[in-house]
């Protein structure tokens, strides 16, 4: 077990608040809510970038980039969007500051008061759909097919790092439609999109499906979701993709002349995953020695660690390990050498364990005697001793090995931990297990309310894959008729 | 010359606005002074900032992130500082909007009211040595290279698109040093890095230079620059590195133990570019027909424009150019076919040259005869016409070419524009015409101050390479003795 890492089974919060801040993820910052994303936390997030970015574009996606503040008038003109969204949000009022005439330091200037106030962006839609308005007259100027890379502010009052901050980072694509069809087409691509980055890239099995009514994005018409599984059995919404109708478009008036002649208003979708992406990864595959990532997002892929006594011993070694590291970067993988003198093997191995680096390669005086390395794998634990001649292709393999064997762990445990419930007694009590259960419901937001106020499970999403869940039965909840099953669960 | 865009010759700075708005570079936003990047001016950022990513992590350096807010109170922790920084700026007070109870619409929540006022980060020094002070105990946490991506906010009175606006993108380069010899070398070495992207990126001749004290950024020892001319004869500063001392770590109290086994303050540098290089960028190489932009950051390298009366020859003509693009794409060029049909083919050659794609391809029946092409450079707006056998090889050839034309051109312009001065009649003669004046000067801040209210030119920089100014003299306006030449001109 990592130093000052609390047991998974013993606190699986506090397990994970130590894990970011020990691995060197994250931490708070002296402004109430935002975090700090450290070197090694933002490189796993830039390697998500990187592939999503590469799939927003291999889709026909551009990015772009629009203002960091939105009039406070522009948040009321959708009226389930401002009641979705205005309530807890960082209002800029005054554009100045100066001296302080009482005293040290400096106060606000209050003859700089803004006419409007401004909000920090909590989404963008209200800005870009005003913008879009001066972009789309004719089908001729439709799709258009947005992304923004940027950060937004939402005040959480009980913020966890990554999982719900002040100020996060996110991706946010705004899409404008011809067509009802199109923009349909459009949110399911895109949510696809997200979980074939989840399961390939992030080793995550997620669930695509359907929000209920109550659970719907302020402002949307339909609101698709991946749902993943943690290791304490709660759910964790990792990314979502809207349907909007023509709800912006009537909110800020952008219409278009349709190939017919005709004046319509434009169709939307919006969809979005953020740094809570790094919740999900941390909390879905970490154990009480550390991260353990899958090798195509781990910054480093490879770690070395020399074993030696004398400084000729590790001198050789180190010789062995930059012919080593160059094999396997010609092979496209990040390799460290931790040839620091200044700690012992034992602990490079805790830190290296700590960080989820997915392999490890050892060499010691014997080593070098018989030709031979150590490798040990990040997510089983074992360790193996073989020749140093064909290891190269054996790490190559390896990665692949990982990152398939992460997703196949994190599948089982949510295969074990999704069950069918039939009774109200039942799920009662299974509900105090943790994981999904599958249960009709009467499609009412009456009862989805009851069951929130009872158990504190909602509904995660009505599965669109994943699960078969089309068939006939009663509501868990009424005993009304239902023709198919939910997904309910605790989530973060 | 592009429709609607003024001449260059006669109203310089309305031929730049239409230009980066007529191109789909940017535009105004809904929000006062803060710019919305249209795609085709992101897609430029993009490739800027890939090509200044790969730079900063050769040169050592590790991206991470800091938050979007400053406790106000960080601001004046160093004097200097807050000077130069505290006066406009965005300042959040509220964290909360609530339905209006008199009418429409939301208004803040008086009840709502921050503690201490947030201000949006005008650049992060503050909250970047404040999360330092816990990084760093011993010699060994140092040196710390960190490197943020992220958007900025100061409120500018007079803003222009792109070259400054209230917010911007940027990044920020802040690192830690065990000595002050360290910390003076890795600005230079940064300062280099944005001199050779300048240069072999951007075509953009730029001089390297040291800022007067007076024109130095607020809290530093030392700024260092990258200085450009503009074909109006206007400086253009595109760049700065920082030697901070020990400002920065005296005011948040950041110590280590040395090797030694002293307590010492740790050394800092800053550094940063910002999208204010797409304005250097335009203003240095555009023309009247639009954009001019060196092949390393064209979005697109080659436009296909097909020539055709009938829908056969159309076909005919695009299948030819399928087979071309898939052979400069191979070659690592990005090319676009603009087979619209609801646009003539001359409306296309004005676009494309509008929007500065280096070299544009145009196939006709005849061409297909006879087996040639014609091929269009923009920067010098000429035309060939060749056999498309060995075109591809021409077409990659081409785009070395074209980058050395541009950066050639615009080095051409600033020699012509760039004399030595030894009077000040002739100064206030020659800084009517534009360009840069290479004068003595005594050193003195006065001198500088009353040249500047005399004649607007201000102290561009103390040149550190690309002009030989070592020697005798005196000063152009007291007639005190220098031992250097500086530069002189009018900026934006």
């Amino acid at each position: 077990m990592a130093k000052e890492v609390t047991n998974r089974e013993d606190n699986y919060s506090q397990w994970y608040n130590n894990l970011v801040v020990k691995a060197d993820l994250a931490e708070q910052s002296a402004v109430r809510g935002c975090m700090v994303i450290k070197p090694y936390g933002y490189a796993i997030w830039e390697k998500m970038q990187q592939q999503l970015d590469k799939m927003f574009k291999q889709t026909g996606h551009v990015n772009a980039y629009f203002p960091l503040f939105i009039p406070k008038s522009f948040l009321s003109k959708e009226a389930e969007h401002v009641e979705g969204f205005a309530k807890e949000c960082a209002v800029v009022t005054h554009h100045r500051l100066m001296t302080n005439p009482n005293g040290p330091g400096v106060v606000v200037d209050p003859s700089a008061k803004l006419e409007e106030e401004l909000i920090v962006r909590p989404t963008s839609e209200t800005i870009i759909w005003n913008t879009y308005k001066n972009w789309i007259t004719s089908y001729r100027d439709l799709p258009i097919l947005c992304n923004q890379w940027a950060n937004v502010v939402r005040w959480e009052m009980r913020t966890r790092l990554f999982l719900r901050t002040a100020e996060f980072l996110w991706q946010e694509g705004h899409t404008a439609h011809a067509t009802k069809e199109e923009a349909i087409a459009e949110a399911e691509k895109m949510i696809n999109v997200y979980a074939t980055f989840a399961r390939e890239y992030m080793s995550l099995p997620v669930v695509v499906g359907k929000k209920s009514e109550t659970e719907r994005f302020a402002g949307a018409l339909d609101t698709l979701c991946i749902e993943a599984m943690m290791q304490d059995g709660k759910a964790l919404q990792a990314g979502t993709s809207h349907f909007l109708g023509q709800n912006f478009a009537k909110a800020f008036d952008v219409k278009f002349s349709s190939k017919e002649g005709t004046l319509d208003y434009v169709w939307a979708t919006s969809w979005g995953v953020s740094t809570r992406l790094m919740g999900a990864l941390i909390m879905a595959h970490s154990d009480n020695n550390g991260l353990v990532l899958p090798p195509k997002l781990a910054p480093i892929h490879v770690v070395m660690v020399p074993i030696f006594k004398t400084q000729e011993e590790n001198a050789a070694i180190i010789e062995k390990m930059e012919s080593l590291k160059k094999e396997l970067e010609a092979k496209g993988l990040t390799v460290k050498i931790d040839n620091r003198d200044t700690v012992r093997s034992g602990f490079k191995f805790a830190e290296w364990e700590l960080k989820g680096v997915p392999v490890r390669v050892a060499i010691g005086p014997r080593d070098l005697q018989n030709g031979t390395v150590e490798i040990a794998r990040r997510d089983t634990l074992t360790k193996e001793s073989m020749g140093i001649d064909g290891c190269v292709e054996h790490i190559v393999g390896l990665m692949e090995q990982i990152q398939k064997n992460i997703y196949d762990k994190a599948m089982n445990y949510r295969s074990e931990k999704t069950v069918k419930v039939d009774t109200w007694e039942e799920f009662k009590v299974k509900i105090e297990e943790g994981g999904f259960l599958l249960c009709h419901w009467d499609g009412t937001a009456e009862t989805e309310e009851k069951i929130k106020e009872e158990t504190k499970a909602t509904i995660r999403c009505i599965p669109l894959d994943s699960f078969v869940c089309e068939e006939e039965g009663k509501c868990i909840y009424s005993g009304k008729p239902s023709h198919r099953r939910v997904i309910f669960a605790r989530a973060y």
